[in-house]
């Protein structure tokens, strides 16, 4: 079911994010799932914080994982790469 | 006694974190607190990982915090930056 409403932190403004979540859980979820790798994981932890803090502050931290992804570099090699998943839910 | 242990993430290479994170639990601390602040944030999830997968793979995360810490500019004013707590400890 989280797989379902996840939305994934690159690199456009961090506003992009913080409504592309709040129409999630806008439209009926009751979690929504942030996912970030290497630099965009400051502003995966900014996207939370500016939806927890300004626009829905009945959202609170679920859980929060980190991890190391492999990728594989434009010439063929593999890289290392840290990962953050963060689930912010409804409070009850 | 987290307070004791805490390593501070900044703009140096992460390396230098590492390794005060590995000299903290060698000598004999049960548990490390990654801090970082702003965009170093990416670079506080890289010393977990690293630590965790090369250097002390007896270890684990036992809790990661995100929050928001006011802090003044040089002008004066203030701006709200996000924060991370990790928290490393060792197996049992």
């Amino acid at each position: 079911m989280s797989e379902e409403n996840v939305v994934f932190i690159g690199n456009k403004p961090v506003m992009n994010y913080v409504l592309a979540a709040v129409t999630q859980l806008n439209s009926g979820a009751d979690e929504v799932v942030l996912k970030a790798r290497g630099r965009a994981i400051s502003r995966a932890v900014d996207v939370a914080e500016i939806l927890r803090n300004r626009f829905m502050t009945g959202l609170e931290v679920k859980n929060i994982k980190i991890g190391t992804e492999t990728i594989e570099t434009s010439e063929g090699n593999t890289a290392n790469v840290s990962a953050i998943e963060i689930v912010l839910t409804k409070k009850k």
